[in-house]
Protein backbone atom coordinates (compact mmCIF):
# COMPACT_ATOMS: atom_id res chain seq x y z
CA UNK A 1 0.00 0.00 0.00
CA UNK A 2 0.51 3.78 -0.19
CA UNK A 3 -0.38 6.14 1.97
CA UNK A 4 -0.25 10.05 1.37
CA UNK A 5 -0.29 12.66 4.03
CA UNK A 6 -0.48 16.31 3.90
CA UNK A 7 1.36 19.40 5.56
CA UNK A 8 -0.48 20.93 7.95
CA UNK A 9 -0.99 24.75 8.97
CA UNK A 10 -2.73 24.84 13.07
CA UNK A 11 -2.90 27.50 15.25
CA UNK A 12 -4.51 29.74 12.67
CA UNK A 13 -3.83 33.29 13.86
CA UNK A 14 -6.50 33.47 16.83
CA UNK A 15 -7.39 30.17 16.71
CA UNK A 16 -4.89 28.42 19.00
CA UNK A 17 -5.15 24.95 19.62
CA UNK A 18 -8.28 24.68 17.55
CA UNK A 19 -8.46 25.94 13.91
CA UNK A 20 -6.02 24.53 10.96
CA UNK A 21 -6.01 23.74 7.71
CA UNK A 22 -4.48 21.16 4.87
CA UNK A 23 -1.69 21.52 2.68
CA UNK A 24 -1.33 19.83 -1.12
CA UNK A 25 2.33 18.93 0.36
CA UNK A 26 2.47 15.42 0.65
CA UNK A 27 4.98 12.62 2.37
CA UNK A 28 4.61 9.45 0.51
CA UNK A 29 4.85 6.39 2.78
CA UNK A 30 5.09 3.16 1.09
CA UNK A 31 4.46 -0.07 2.84
CA UNK A 32 4.81 -3.53 1.96
CA UNK A 33 5.19 -7.15 4.08
CA UNK A 34 8.34 -8.45 4.26
CA UNK A 35 10.57 -10.94 5.79
CA UNK A 36 13.20 -8.50 6.93
CA UNK A 37 11.77 -5.25 8.45
CA UNK A 38 13.67 -2.26 7.11
CA UNK A 39 13.09 1.37 6.26
CA UNK A 40 14.14 3.61 3.13
CA UNK A 41 14.57 7.58 3.55
CA UNK A 42 14.30 9.93 0.75
CA UNK A 43 13.36 13.60 0.79
CA UNK A 44 12.99 15.19 4.55
CA UNK A 45 14.80 13.32 7.12
CA UNK A 46 16.98 11.67 4.55
CA UNK A 47 19.82 13.29 6.52
CA UNK A 48 19.05 12.29 10.03
CA UNK A 49 20.02 8.40 10.86
CA UNK A 50 18.40 8.30 13.69
CA UNK A 51 14.85 7.99 11.66
CA UNK A 52 16.55 4.52 10.75
CA UNK A 53 16.83 3.05 13.72
CA UNK A 54 14.29 4.93 16.02
CA UNK A 55 11.35 6.04 13.30
CA UNK A 56 8.24 7.57 15.37
CA UNK A 57 6.00 6.22 11.84
CA UNK A 58 7.14 2.74 12.26
CA UNK A 59 6.76 2.75 16.26
CA UNK A 60 2.65 4.13 16.08
CA UNK A 61 2.52 1.61 12.95
CA UNK A 62 3.52 -1.24 14.98
CA UNK A 63 2.00 -0.70 17.91
CA UNK A 64 -1.66 0.11 16.30
CA UNK A 65 -1.07 -2.65 13.57
CA UNK A 66 0.05 -5.34 16.05
CA UNK A 67 -3.17 -4.09 18.41
CA UNK A 68 -5.55 -4.30 16.01
CA UNK A 69 -4.63 -7.70 13.66
CA UNK A 70 -3.50 -9.59 16.74
CA UNK A 71 -0.01 -10.15 15.38
CA UNK A 72 3.44 -9.22 15.00
CA UNK A 73 4.61 -8.65 11.19
CA UNK A 74 7.42 -6.80 9.61
CA UNK A 75 7.12 -4.34 6.61
CA UNK A 76 9.88 -2.52 4.09
CA UNK A 77 8.92 1.21 4.78
CA UNK A 78 9.72 3.44 2.09
CA UNK A 79 9.18 7.22 2.90
CA UNK A 80 9.57 10.22 0.39
CA UNK A 81 8.94 13.01 2.51
CA UNK A 82 8.38 16.27 1.33
CA UNK A 83 7.01 18.37 4.84
CA UNK A 84 9.89 20.02 6.36
CA UNK A 85 10.86 19.11 10.17
CA UNK A 86 10.03 20.90 12.60
CA UNK A 87 8.79 24.26 10.72
CA UNK A 88 5.30 24.15 11.85
CA UNK A 89 4.14 22.54 9.19
CA UNK A 90 2.61 19.28 10.48
CA UNK A 91 5.29 16.73 10.45
CA UNK A 92 4.94 15.36 13.37
CA UNK A 93 1.22 14.91 12.95
CA UNK A 94 1.08 13.30 9.38
CA UNK A 95 3.48 10.86 11.07
CA UNK A 96 0.82 10.06 13.54
CA UNK A 97 -2.29 10.25 11.34
CA UNK A 98 -0.45 8.05 8.28
CA UNK A 99 1.09 5.60 10.81
CA UNK A 100 -2.11 4.71 12.06
CA UNK A 101 -4.10 4.76 9.17
CA UNK A 102 -1.74 2.90 7.34
CA UNK A 103 -1.95 -0.07 10.35
CA UNK A 104 -5.40 -0.05 10.46
CA UNK A 105 -5.63 -0.38 6.33
CA UNK A 106 -2.51 -3.45 6.59
CA UNK A 107 -4.42 -4.99 9.31
CA UNK A 108 -7.22 -5.32 6.96
CA UNK A 109 -9.86 -2.65 8.89
CA UNK A 110 -11.87 -0.31 7.44
CA UNK A 111 -10.58 3.30 7.73
CA UNK A 112 -12.83 5.14 8.94
CA UNK A 113 -11.65 8.88 9.48
CA UNK A 114 -13.31 9.71 12.46
CA UNK A 115 -11.65 6.51 13.98
CA UNK A 116 -8.07 7.36 12.98
CA UNK A 117 -9.21 10.94 13.97
CA UNK A 118 -9.78 9.58 17.96
CA UNK A 119 -7.21 7.10 17.56
CA UNK A 120 -4.64 10.05 16.53
CA UNK A 121 -5.39 12.21 19.95
CA UNK A 122 -4.04 9.79 21.77
CA UNK A 123 0.05 10.92 20.00
CA UNK A 124 -1.12 14.52 20.20
CA UNK A 125 -3.34 15.99 22.93
CA UNK A 126 -4.14 19.17 20.64
CA UNK A 127 -6.64 18.74 17.25
CA UNK A 128 -5.76 21.29 15.11
CA UNK A 129 -2.77 19.48 13.08
CA UNK A 130 -4.31 16.13 13.21
CA UNK A 131 -8.09 16.82 11.93
CA UNK A 132 -6.77 18.89 8.83
CA UNK A 133 -4.07 16.03 8.26
CA UNK A 134 -7.23 13.31 8.07
CA UNK A 135 -9.88 15.17 6.75
CA UNK A 136 -8.85 18.23 4.47
CA UNK A 137 -9.51 21.81 4.31
CA UNK A 138 -10.22 24.36 6.53
CA UNK A 139 -11.28 22.72 10.29
CA UNK A 140 -12.35 23.60 13.28
CA UNK A 141 -11.98 21.61 16.04
CA UNK A 142 -12.98 20.31 19.39
CA UNK A 143 -12.11 17.83 22.25
CA UNK A 144 -14.47 16.40 24.38
CA UNK A 145 -13.94 13.39 26.98
CA UNK A 146 -11.05 12.32 24.55
CA UNK A 147 -13.00 12.66 21.30
CA UNK A 148 -12.50 14.81 18.41
CA UNK A 149 -15.31 17.01 17.06
CA UNK A 150 -14.42 18.62 13.49
CA UNK A 151 -16.10 20.56 10.69
CA UNK A 152 -14.47 20.97 7.74
CA UNK A 153 -14.91 23.79 5.04
CA UNK A 154 -12.92 22.61 1.29
CA UNK A 155 -11.21 25.71 0.22
CA UNK A 156 -11.92 26.38 -3.63
CA UNK A 157 -9.17 26.77 -5.96
CA UNK A 158 -9.37 31.06 -6.28
CA UNK A 159 -7.10 30.89 -3.33
CA UNK A 160 -3.75 29.67 -2.37
CA UNK A 161 -0.92 29.16 0.23
CA UNK A 162 2.33 30.93 0.12
CA UNK A 163 4.97 29.43 2.40
CA UNK A 164 7.80 31.32 3.93
CA UNK A 165 9.92 28.44 5.20
CA UNK A 166 12.99 29.89 6.95
CA UNK A 167 16.50 28.02 7.00
CA UNK A 168 15.87 27.21 11.13
CA UNK A 169 13.41 25.51 12.77
CA UNK A 170 11.95 26.92 16.21
CA UNK A 171 11.12 24.91 19.11
CA UNK A 172 7.67 23.67 19.59
CA UNK A 173 8.53 23.15 23.23
CA UNK A 174 10.71 26.09 23.48
CA UNK A 175 7.36 28.09 21.68
CA UNK A 176 5.14 26.74 23.96
CA UNK A 177 7.21 27.72 27.51
CA UNK A 178 7.52 31.70 25.94
CA UNK A 179 3.99 31.48 26.44
CA UNK A 180 2.35 33.25 29.63
CA UNK A 181 0.04 30.79 31.36
CA UNK A 182 -2.74 33.15 31.85
CA UNK A 183 -4.79 36.12 29.56
CA UNK A 184 -6.15 39.29 30.23
CA UNK A 185 -9.87 39.26 29.39
CA UNK A 186 -8.98 41.36 26.78
CA UNK A 187 -6.84 38.81 25.30
CA UNK A 188 -9.28 35.71 25.50
CA UNK A 189 -12.22 37.91 24.29
CA UNK A 190 -9.72 39.06 20.92
CA UNK A 191 -9.07 35.65 20.61
CA UNK A 192 -12.29 33.95 20.90
CA UNK A 193 -14.46 36.80 19.37
CA UNK A 194 -11.44 35.96 16.30
CA UNK A 195 -11.40 32.79 16.10
CA UNK A 196 -15.37 32.75 15.80
CA UNK A 197 -15.28 35.03 12.98
CA UNK A 198 -12.32 33.77 11.06
CA UNK A 199 -14.48 30.71 10.96
CA UNK A 200 -17.39 32.26 9.82
CA UNK A 201 -14.90 33.63 7.20
CA UNK A 202 -13.69 30.46 5.67
CA UNK A 203 -17.17 28.89 5.73
CA UNK A 204 -18.86 32.31 3.92
CA UNK A 205 -15.94 32.37 2.05
CA UNK A 206 -15.07 35.75 3.03
CA UNK A 207 -11.86 36.59 1.57
CA UNK A 208 -11.33 39.87 2.03
CA UNK A 209 -12.16 39.76 5.83
CA UNK A 210 -9.35 37.06 6.21
CA UNK A 211 -6.82 39.69 7.81
CA UNK A 212 -9.00 40.96 10.04
CA UNK A 213 -10.11 38.26 11.46
CA UNK A 214 -7.00 36.53 11.38
CA UNK A 215 -5.47 38.70 14.49
CA UNK A 216 -3.85 36.92 17.64
CA UNK A 217 -3.16 38.41 20.73
CA UNK A 218 -2.18 35.03 22.58
CA UNK A 219 0.96 33.05 20.78
CA UNK A 220 2.03 34.83 17.73
CA UNK A 221 4.04 37.80 18.22
CA UNK A 222 5.56 36.15 21.20
CA UNK A 223 6.87 33.34 19.25
CA UNK A 224 8.03 35.73 15.94
CA UNK A 225 10.33 37.44 18.77
CA UNK A 226 12.21 34.20 18.48
CA UNK A 227 13.00 34.83 14.76
CA UNK A 228 12.44 38.58 14.37
CA UNK A 229 12.84 38.37 10.55
CA UNK A 230 9.31 37.32 10.59
CA UNK A 231 7.50 40.76 11.28
CA UNK A 232 9.42 42.34 8.23
CA UNK A 233 8.00 38.67 6.59
CA UNK A 234 4.28 39.72 7.51
CA UNK A 235 4.77 43.29 6.68
CA UNK A 236 5.88 42.71 3.41
CA UNK A 237 3.47 39.74 2.63
CA UNK A 238 0.51 41.50 3.57
CA UNK A 239 1.76 44.92 1.21
CA UNK A 240 2.31 42.57 -1.24
CA UNK A 241 -1.40 41.99 -1.44
CA UNK A 242 -1.91 38.67 1.12
CA UNK A 243 -5.20 38.37 2.19
CA UNK A 244 -3.97 36.96 5.86
CA UNK A 245 -0.36 36.79 7.09
CA UNK A 246 0.66 34.50 10.35
CA UNK A 247 2.61 32.25 11.78
CA UNK A 248 1.78 28.71 10.83
CA UNK A 249 1.50 26.11 13.57
CA UNK A 250 4.44 27.59 16.53
CA UNK A 251 6.59 28.52 13.44
CA UNK A 252 8.78 28.83 12.27
CA UNK A 253 7.30 28.48 8.71
CA UNK A 254 4.98 31.88 7.79
CA UNK A 255 1.53 31.01 6.15
CA UNK A 256 0.38 33.67 3.27
CA UNK A 257 -3.10 33.05 2.18
CA UNK A 258 -3.61 34.59 -1.07
CA UNK A 259 -5.77 35.22 -4.30
CA UNK A 260 -4.74 32.33 -6.74
CA UNK A 261 -3.96 34.94 -9.45
CA UNK A 262 -1.52 36.77 -7.36
CA UNK A 263 0.23 33.70 -6.07
CA UNK A 264 3.34 34.13 -7.94
CA UNK A 265 3.40 38.05 -7.65
CA UNK A 266 3.88 37.66 -3.30
CA UNK A 267 5.83 35.07 -3.97
CA UNK A 268 8.21 36.60 -6.13
CA UNK A 269 8.01 39.50 -3.98
CA UNK A 270 9.10 37.40 -0.98
CA UNK A 271 11.57 35.15 -2.27
CA UNK A 272 13.68 38.58 -3.73
CA UNK A 273 13.18 39.92 -0.03
CA UNK A 274 14.06 36.65 2.17
CA UNK A 275 16.49 35.10 -0.28
CA UNK A 276 17.96 32.81 2.42
CA UNK A 277 14.19 31.06 2.99
CA UNK A 278 12.23 29.13 0.72
CA UNK A 279 9.59 30.61 -0.41
CA UNK A 280 6.95 27.92 -2.31
CA UNK A 281 3.31 28.37 -3.51
CA UNK A 282 1.03 25.53 -2.43
CA UNK A 283 -2.33 24.78 -3.08
CA UNK A 284 -4.72 23.95 -0.56
CA UNK A 285 -6.09 19.40 0.52
CA UNK A 286 -9.35 18.73 0.39
CA UNK A 287 -8.96 15.19 0.94
CA UNK A 288 -6.59 14.52 4.39
CA UNK A 289 -4.83 11.33 4.02
CA UNK A 290 -5.52 9.10 1.23
CA UNK A 291 -4.39 5.40 0.89
CA UNK A 292 -3.96 3.37 -2.71
CA UNK A 293 -3.18 -0.19 -2.44
CA UNK A 294 -0.48 -1.69 -4.63
CA UNK B 1 -43.09 56.21 12.06
CA UNK B 2 -42.78 53.39 13.87
CA UNK B 3 -39.78 51.07 14.47
CA UNK B 4 -39.59 47.17 15.49
CA UNK B 5 -36.59 46.20 17.70
CA UNK B 6 -35.58 42.57 18.34
CA UNK B 7 -34.46 41.20 21.67
CA UNK B 8 -31.17 39.70 21.73
CA UNK B 9 -29.51 36.65 23.28
CA UNK B 10 -25.59 37.76 23.79
CA UNK B 11 -22.68 36.13 25.27
CA UNK B 12 -24.03 33.34 23.34
CA UNK B 13 -21.86 30.28 25.95
CA UNK B 14 -18.65 30.21 24.95
CA UNK B 15 -19.09 33.57 22.76
CA UNK B 16 -18.42 35.98 25.13
CA UNK B 17 -18.35 39.62 24.19
CA UNK B 18 -18.67 38.08 20.46
CA UNK B 19 -21.98 35.88 19.37
CA UNK B 20 -25.53 36.96 19.90
CA UNK B 21 -28.77 36.24 18.14
CA UNK B 22 -32.27 37.29 17.49
CA UNK B 23 -35.54 36.72 19.06
CA UNK B 24 -38.88 37.48 17.41
CA UNK B 25 -39.87 39.19 20.34
CA UNK B 26 -40.07 42.97 19.61
CA UNK B 27 -40.10 46.50 21.15
CA UNK B 28 -42.42 49.11 19.02
CA UNK B 29 -41.86 52.96 19.09
CA UNK B 30 -43.69 54.95 16.77
CA UNK B 31 -42.67 58.66 17.17
CA UNK B 32 -44.61 61.04 15.56
CA UNK B 33 -43.75 65.14 15.15
CA UNK B 34 -45.47 66.98 17.73
CA UNK B 35 -45.27 70.56 18.81
CA UNK B 36 -45.44 69.37 22.68
CA UNK B 37 -42.66 66.67 23.24
CA UNK B 38 -44.74 63.23 24.81
CA UNK B 39 -44.13 60.46 26.24
CA UNK B 40 -46.18 56.82 26.71
CA UNK B 41 -45.03 53.95 27.67
CA UNK B 42 -47.39 50.19 27.42
CA UNK B 43 -46.13 46.89 28.64
CA UNK B 44 -42.48 46.29 29.78
CA UNK B 45 -41.25 49.86 31.73
CA UNK B 46 -44.62 50.75 31.81
CA UNK B 47 -44.87 50.98 35.91
CA UNK B 48 -41.56 53.17 36.08
CA UNK B 49 -42.17 56.74 36.45
CA UNK B 50 -38.92 57.67 35.71
CA UNK B 51 -38.38 56.29 32.07
CA UNK B 52 -40.85 59.01 31.35
CA UNK B 53 -38.56 62.04 32.25
CA UNK B 54 -35.59 60.14 31.81
CA UNK B 55 -35.85 58.36 29.40
CA UNK B 56 -32.50 56.57 27.14
CA UNK B 57 -34.36 56.33 24.05
CA UNK B 58 -35.67 59.77 24.05
CA UNK B 59 -32.64 61.19 24.60
CA UNK B 60 -30.43 58.86 22.52
CA UNK B 61 -32.83 59.50 19.90
CA UNK B 62 -32.79 63.36 20.20
CA UNK B 63 -28.76 63.67 20.01
CA UNK B 64 -28.45 61.87 17.14
CA UNK B 65 -31.80 63.77 15.46
CA UNK B 66 -29.75 66.90 16.43
CA UNK B 67 -26.42 66.16 14.92
CA UNK B 68 -28.06 64.66 11.58
CA UNK B 69 -30.49 67.56 10.90
CA UNK B 70 -28.75 69.96 12.57
CA UNK B 71 -32.03 71.66 14.04
CA UNK B 72 -34.03 70.61 17.52
CA UNK B 73 -37.36 69.23 17.04
CA UNK B 74 -40.34 67.77 19.87
CA UNK B 75 -41.67 64.49 19.05
CA UNK B 76 -44.51 62.47 20.55
CA UNK B 77 -42.65 58.38 21.64
CA UNK B 78 -45.21 55.98 22.22
CA UNK B 79 -43.74 52.78 23.40
CA UNK B 80 -45.01 49.63 23.40
CA UNK B 81 -42.62 47.39 24.72
CA UNK B 82 -42.15 43.35 24.79
CA UNK B 83 -38.59 43.23 25.76
CA UNK B 84 -38.13 42.36 29.55
CA UNK B 85 -35.73 44.58 31.84
CA UNK B 86 -32.80 43.59 33.13
CA UNK B 87 -33.22 40.05 32.00
CA UNK B 88 -30.24 39.32 29.33
CA UNK B 89 -32.58 39.80 26.50
CA UNK B 90 -30.79 42.75 25.47
CA UNK B 91 -33.57 45.34 26.28
CA UNK B 92 -30.69 48.44 26.19
CA UNK B 93 -28.93 47.36 23.08
CA UNK B 94 -32.75 47.34 21.58
CA UNK B 95 -33.04 51.37 23.08
CA UNK B 96 -29.92 52.11 21.56
CA UNK B 97 -30.35 50.91 18.15
CA UNK B 98 -33.91 51.85 17.94
CA UNK B 99 -33.20 55.03 19.04
CA UNK B 100 -30.53 56.08 15.92
CA UNK B 101 -32.43 54.22 13.60
CA UNK B 102 -35.19 56.20 13.99
CA UNK B 103 -33.42 59.58 14.62
CA UNK B 104 -31.60 58.71 11.46
CA UNK B 105 -35.03 58.24 9.23
CA UNK B 106 -36.86 60.97 10.92
CA UNK B 107 -33.76 63.34 10.17
CA UNK B 108 -34.31 62.27 6.30
CA UNK B 109 -31.31 60.03 6.29
CA UNK B 110 -30.65 56.75 4.73
CA UNK B 111 -30.58 54.65 7.36
CA UNK B 112 -27.90 52.08 6.65
CA UNK B 113 -27.86 48.81 8.90
CA UNK B 114 -23.86 49.15 8.85
CA UNK B 115 -23.79 52.71 10.02
CA UNK B 116 -26.71 52.55 12.71
CA UNK B 117 -24.40 49.84 14.08
CA UNK B 118 -21.06 51.35 14.28
CA UNK B 119 -23.27 54.11 15.51
CA UNK B 120 -24.13 52.05 18.54
CA UNK B 121 -20.71 50.66 19.48
CA UNK B 122 -20.51 54.75 20.83
CA UNK B 123 -22.96 53.27 23.55
CA UNK B 124 -22.41 49.86 23.92
CA UNK B 125 -18.40 48.86 23.83
CA UNK B 126 -19.53 44.99 23.21
CA UNK B 127 -21.27 44.58 20.00
CA UNK B 128 -23.03 41.02 20.44
CA UNK B 129 -25.75 42.24 21.32
CA UNK B 130 -26.39 45.51 18.93
CA UNK B 131 -25.38 42.82 15.97
CA UNK B 132 -28.26 40.72 16.03
CA UNK B 133 -30.29 43.84 17.01
CA UNK B 134 -29.62 45.49 13.88
CA UNK B 135 -29.06 42.33 10.97
CA UNK B 136 -31.30 39.45 13.00
CA UNK B 137 -30.56 35.86 12.62
CA UNK B 138 -27.09 34.51 14.22
CA UNK B 139 -24.22 36.57 14.34
CA UNK B 140 -20.39 36.68 15.09
CA UNK B 141 -18.62 39.78 15.46
CA UNK B 142 -15.31 41.59 15.77
CA UNK B 143 -14.58 45.36 16.67
CA UNK B 144 -11.65 46.95 14.90
CA UNK B 145 -10.51 50.96 15.31
CA UNK B 146 -14.61 51.94 16.26
CA UNK B 147 -15.85 49.75 13.57
CA UNK B 148 -17.90 46.42 14.04
CA UNK B 149 -17.65 43.53 11.37
CA UNK B 150 -20.42 41.40 11.67
CA UNK B 151 -21.52 37.90 9.53
CA UNK B 152 -24.51 36.54 9.94
CA UNK B 153 -27.17 33.40 9.57
CA UNK B 154 -30.51 33.38 9.20
CA UNK B 155 -31.73 30.95 11.35
CA UNK B 156 -34.16 28.38 9.86
CA UNK B 157 -37.90 27.87 10.97
CA UNK B 158 -36.93 24.26 12.46
CA UNK B 159 -35.63 25.50 15.60
CA UNK B 160 -37.07 28.05 18.28
CA UNK B 161 -36.32 29.52 21.63
CA UNK B 162 -37.26 28.53 24.77
CA UNK B 163 -36.15 31.41 27.27
CA UNK B 164 -36.98 31.02 31.17
CA UNK B 165 -37.06 34.24 32.33
CA UNK B 166 -36.77 34.51 36.29
CA UNK B 167 -38.58 36.57 38.22
CA UNK B 168 -35.58 38.68 39.38
CA UNK B 169 -33.17 40.47 37.41
CA UNK B 170 -29.45 39.61 37.94
CA UNK B 171 -27.13 43.37 37.16
CA UNK B 172 -24.96 43.13 34.22
CA UNK B 173 -22.25 45.26 36.47
CA UNK B 174 -22.46 43.38 39.27
CA UNK B 175 -22.25 40.33 36.82
CA UNK B 176 -19.15 41.06 35.26
CA UNK B 177 -17.15 42.33 38.25
CA UNK B 178 -17.83 38.85 39.61
CA UNK B 179 -15.80 37.84 36.73
CA UNK B 180 -11.99 37.20 37.06
CA UNK B 181 -9.49 39.35 35.35
CA UNK B 182 -7.27 36.50 33.69
CA UNK B 183 -8.18 33.21 32.49
CA UNK B 184 -6.13 29.81 32.46
CA UNK B 185 -4.73 28.86 29.06
CA UNK B 186 -7.38 25.91 29.27
CA UNK B 187 -9.88 28.40 29.77
CA UNK B 188 -8.63 30.43 27.23
CA UNK B 189 -8.56 27.90 24.55
CA UNK B 190 -11.60 26.20 25.59
CA UNK B 191 -13.78 29.20 24.59
CA UNK B 192 -12.06 30.26 21.63
CA UNK B 193 -11.89 26.70 20.50
CA UNK B 194 -15.89 25.92 20.89
CA UNK B 195 -16.59 29.68 19.81
CA UNK B 196 -15.59 28.76 16.90
CA UNK B 197 -16.79 25.54 16.65
CA UNK B 198 -20.49 26.88 17.46
CA UNK B 199 -20.08 29.72 14.72
CA UNK B 200 -19.31 26.69 12.06
CA UNK B 201 -22.45 24.87 13.88
CA UNK B 202 -24.81 27.32 13.25
CA UNK B 203 -23.57 27.99 9.78
CA UNK B 204 -23.74 24.67 9.02
CA UNK B 205 -26.97 24.01 11.13
CA UNK B 206 -25.53 20.79 12.19
CA UNK B 207 -27.72 20.75 15.40
CA UNK B 208 -26.91 18.20 17.18
CA UNK B 209 -23.38 19.37 17.79
CA UNK B 210 -24.97 22.64 19.72
CA UNK B 211 -24.38 21.41 23.22
CA UNK B 212 -20.86 20.36 23.16
CA UNK B 213 -20.30 23.43 21.02
CA UNK B 214 -22.11 25.82 23.45
CA UNK B 215 -19.59 24.60 26.70
CA UNK B 216 -17.91 27.42 28.22
CA UNK B 217 -15.44 28.03 31.04
CA UNK B 218 -15.24 32.28 31.68
CA UNK B 219 -18.61 33.58 32.56
CA UNK B 220 -21.58 30.73 32.66
CA UNK B 221 -21.17 29.44 36.02
CA UNK B 222 -19.91 32.17 38.10
CA UNK B 223 -22.82 34.40 36.93
CA UNK B 224 -25.13 31.46 37.43
CA UNK B 225 -24.26 31.45 40.82
CA UNK B 226 -26.35 34.52 42.04
CA UNK B 227 -29.22 32.23 40.82
CA UNK B 228 -28.56 28.92 41.79
CA UNK B 229 -31.83 27.97 40.36
CA UNK B 230 -30.33 28.37 36.84
CA UNK B 231 -28.57 25.14 37.62
CA UNK B 232 -31.71 23.04 37.64
CA UNK B 233 -33.26 25.37 34.22
CA UNK B 234 -30.46 23.47 32.16
CA UNK B 235 -30.16 20.06 33.29
CA UNK B 236 -34.02 20.05 33.32
CA UNK B 237 -33.66 21.44 29.79
CA UNK B 238 -31.58 19.54 28.54
CA UNK B 239 -33.03 16.46 29.91
CA UNK B 240 -36.28 17.79 28.26
CA UNK B 241 -34.46 17.21 24.73
CA UNK B 242 -32.77 21.56 24.51
CA UNK B 243 -30.07 20.87 21.54
CA UNK B 244 -28.64 23.84 23.89
CA UNK B 245 -29.06 25.88 27.27
CA UNK B 246 -26.77 28.52 28.43
CA UNK B 247 -27.58 31.83 30.01
CA UNK B 248 -28.55 35.06 28.20
CA UNK B 249 -26.67 37.89 28.02
CA UNK B 250 -25.50 38.03 31.31
CA UNK B 251 -28.54 36.76 32.73
CA UNK B 252 -31.07 36.34 34.26
CA UNK B 253 -32.97 34.60 31.37
CA UNK B 254 -32.25 31.27 30.26
CA UNK B 255 -32.02 30.87 26.32
CA UNK B 256 -32.65 27.12 26.13
CA UNK B 257 -32.49 26.37 21.49
CA UNK B 258 -35.07 23.39 20.83
CA UNK B 259 -36.27 21.87 17.72
CA UNK B 260 -39.11 23.99 16.38
CA UNK B 261 -41.07 19.94 17.09
CA UNK B 262 -40.03 19.78 20.76
CA UNK B 263 -40.84 23.40 21.57
CA UNK B 264 -43.83 22.92 23.52
CA UNK B 265 -42.88 19.89 24.93
CA UNK B 266 -39.51 21.42 26.50
CA UNK B 267 -41.90 24.72 27.52
CA UNK B 268 -44.13 22.61 29.40
CA UNK B 269 -41.74 20.74 31.67
CA UNK B 270 -40.10 23.83 32.34
CA UNK B 271 -43.05 25.41 33.21
CA UNK B 272 -43.82 22.30 35.68
CA UNK B 273 -40.82 23.14 37.30
CA UNK B 274 -40.63 26.58 37.51
CA UNK B 275 -44.01 27.76 37.81
CA UNK B 276 -43.13 31.16 39.22
CA UNK B 277 -40.72 32.15 36.51
CA UNK B 278 -42.23 33.17 33.19
CA UNK B 279 -41.38 30.73 30.14
CA UNK B 280 -41.98 31.22 26.56
CA UNK B 281 -41.47 30.30 23.16
CA UNK B 282 -40.13 31.99 20.94
CA UNK B 283 -39.19 31.98 16.52
CA UNK B 284 -35.98 33.76 16.21
CA UNK B 285 -35.50 37.04 14.24
CA UNK B 286 -34.15 37.20 11.20
CA UNK B 287 -34.62 40.87 10.00
CA UNK B 288 -33.58 42.92 12.97
CA UNK B 289 -35.03 46.44 13.55
CA UNK B 290 -37.55 47.93 10.91
CA UNK B 291 -39.06 50.84 10.08
CA UNK B 292 -42.59 51.15 8.67
CA UNK B 293 -44.11 54.47 7.20
CA UNK B 294 -47.10 55.71 8.78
Amino acid sequence: MKIYIPATSANLGPGFDALGLSLSLHNRVSITPSSLGSISIKGEGADRPRLKTHNPFVSIFHEVYTQMSGRKRSFRFEFENKIPLSRGLGSSSAVIVGAIASAYHMAGMRVEKENVLNRALEYESHPDNIAPAVHGGFTTSIVHEGKVYTQKKSLPESIKAVLVIPDRPMSTAKSRTQLPKHYSMKECVNNLSHAAFLSATFLNEQWDLLHLASLDMMHEERRMRQLPELFRVRKMALEAGALMSTLSGSGSTFLNIVRTEEAEGVKAVLKKAFPEYRVDTCAFDNEGFTIENS
